[in-house]
């Protein structure tokens, strides 16, 4: 089946083993050189990267046609010297491409602190084929990855108006993830014609409903990106609230799909976790809540060991002062069986609700009873294989 | 050696094994039955236990002059039944000893959501000795462990004007450990006279310094109370800012001592980490930057891994935006040894800080050159002991 990307029109990908890594892509190009939007949200760590700066900064200036991508090397903390290498990515890319430097996002995934082996990827930038009509979408969809175990790709598509509007997506992120903003790195095409002013307030709404309610271990890395690319295939009627509406729909979709794979992917993960809070007295909370249950390590390993442990999620429920929430009106559930309704244990038995732990993923919701709201927070167990990993990685 | 407890004169100690645990003692007794002042801070969660509610309560119009504590049960979320529980313990134990009930406060630490054994519980406070003069501080500092491997004990002293001045303390916690405000338990004696209201806001500060900066896995028990009697033995001059000052600083010591124990002792932890960050904007971005440090999955690891990671520790001093920070002027030690000096990686040889990283201890400091304040916070790496104990607890 080919990929997502490969059915756009306009959309080219790329991909090579330049070396950066001892094995696989680790460089690669997505290109979409009559894109007519590039909206972006970029990690808020204030150790950032020298990619985020250089991309954010042009960001405000440009559309973005391409974006230039290597793993393997974050090129972090690499000083003034870092700050050339990004720049000279984007002028090889550039000049390759056929486009002016500012044109072109450049993102670095992998260690941080070593400067990047400009000598390997250099030579890769300059093989870089003419005219650029490759279309290797999953071949770049593994060059963006790290300690990844599985290549991310996501497609949604809907109508708006009477056209078939898609979103495509690929990302990466496994370990030192939680978003703040952004996080991991996500590339997005869609064929929607679009304002870069719509399509990045819409972006960012996607993003506080996907990426920022997913979370592996909550560390937040220095090199998060999400990009999302318009073709300008399909005009969208921006004044027009339900076709914006279900524009939101679709990017929400894919955005969402991209984080439940990057939660499923979670270092040493075993199970999947997606937590769901509702009748909360605000957004904000709702989303507060389901972040802390699914951050919560009793919770995560309570969940490894297929134990349900409600006690451990009302605590969770409970850490933040600062969120509303009534103890006798919470009711907990996990898959479909209560074991806390309205402040008050119901007994059920272990037995009833093991079978629901013991499947590969695992879905709690809670219900607060005060209000409306509702989130929902991706994430994943707590393992030996999350120490191992991150003990043992030299 | 006898527990410090026992030589502080009007304080007196007990504990029994009343059957709440498998084995070993769960029912203990501080009393001070002349105490003119106790102080006390108490979990933030919101699901807190009917412990602190009644505790808290009772405080702003009493002076106690005992604590009940037991563990193996941390009667929480059981309602009604267990808000009554909570009064007869208080009563039974004010009737042994002729206290009123109000003067009686209750801890309790353990499992969540199953009711208190009272039937075993009853008759072990029914047999309480009268007169009540025991002296078993070593059994009672026993009587309030749950997971912990050690007991914990605790004392400083030092001259405050004239008079030699004594903080002795107990305390308990090895999992679900991120303080708000307090965390776990802990009760501590001093033989200073000093008035309710000042120990209060003494104790506050003492927390803020010292079991605030705890952090084993960032979760919050709702059962946290830290207790400070004092007998009146030696007057503190209150209105002599160097008394007060040196008073306060006993106290720090002893808090700080007893936080330390308890990271010492995290679930499963291999090794003691202590973070100091110096040259901050605030005390406030001080206290929360070593927070970040010792709180972040990734840097436990690495440290579990006795590898030099400095760019972990980065990224987590990153992780929030709202605390300033200039990544150029910071500089990243483990023990002496300088792995990245305002901005840039020094290159140190990873064999010189692994001889740092070889200790029990691992000390990480962190220069920010941005301003004055200094914080230190306290934990420990996270291992697969960590995932044992959490997984496999039934």
């Amino acid at each position: 089946m080919s990929h997502p990307f490969d059915s756009i029109a306009g959309v080219y990908t790329y991909a090579v083993e330049a070396g950066i890594k001892t094995a696989g892509y680790d460089v690669g190009i997505l290109a979409v050189p009559e894109a007519v939007a590039c909206a972006g949200v970029y990690t808020q760590n204030s150790f950032s990267a020298s990619s985020v700066h250089f991309t954010k900064k042009n960001m405000k200036t440009t559309v973005f046609k391409a974006a230039l991508i290597t793993s393997g090397n974050a090129n972090a903390a690499t000083g003034e010297q870092g700050a050339q290498d990004t720049k000279e990515l984007a002028q090889l890319t550039a000049k390759a491409l056929g486009l002016r430097t500012k044109e072109v996002a450049v993102a670095n995934t992998g260690i941080i602190g070593v400067p990047l082996p400009m000598s390997v990827i250099r030579p890769a930038l300059k093989a870089i084929p003419s005219p650029f009509e490759s279309r290797q979408g999953s071949a770049l969809a593994h060059a963006i990855l790290t300690t990844d175990l599985v290549e991310k790709t996501v497609s949604a598509q809907a109508k708006v108006g009477k056209k078939m509007i898609q979103v495509a997506g690929i990302t990466k992120g496994s370990g030192m993830i939680e978003p703040n903003m952004a996080t991991t790195l996500g590339f997005f095409v869609t064929n929607a014609h679009i304002s870069q002013k719509r399509l990045q307030e819409c972006l960012k709404k996607a993003i506080n409903c996907s990426y920022n309610m997913m979370s592996v271990d909550t560390d937040t890395s220095t090199n998060d990106m999400v990009l999302c690319f318009a073709t300008g295939e399909h005009k969208i009627a921006e004044n027009d609230a339900e076709q914006l509406e279900a524009f939101q729909g679709i990017l929400n979709d894919a955005c969402i799909q991209a984080a439940q794979a990057i939660a499923r992917d979670g270092e040493g993960a075993s199970k999947y976790i997606e937590v769901e809070v509702k009748e909360a007295a605000s957004l904000k909370d709702a989303r507060g809540l389901a972040k802390l249950v699914i951050n919560s390590p009793l919770v995560k390993t309570a969940i490894h060991g297929e134990d349900p442990n409600w006690g451990r999620i009302m605590m969770a429920l409970g850490k933040n002062p600062a969120i509303k929430i009534n103890p006798d009106k919470v009711s907990i559930f996990i898959g479909s069986q209560c074991l806390f309704k309205k402040g008050v244990p119901t007994g059920i038995k272990r037995e009833l609700v093991k079978t629901q732990l013991e499947k590969k993923d695992v879905y709690i919701s809670v219900e607060c009873g005060i209000g409306k709201a509702t989130a929902s927070a991706f994430g994943c167990d707590l393992t030996k294989g999350y120490i191992d990993i991150n003990t043992d990685y030299n």
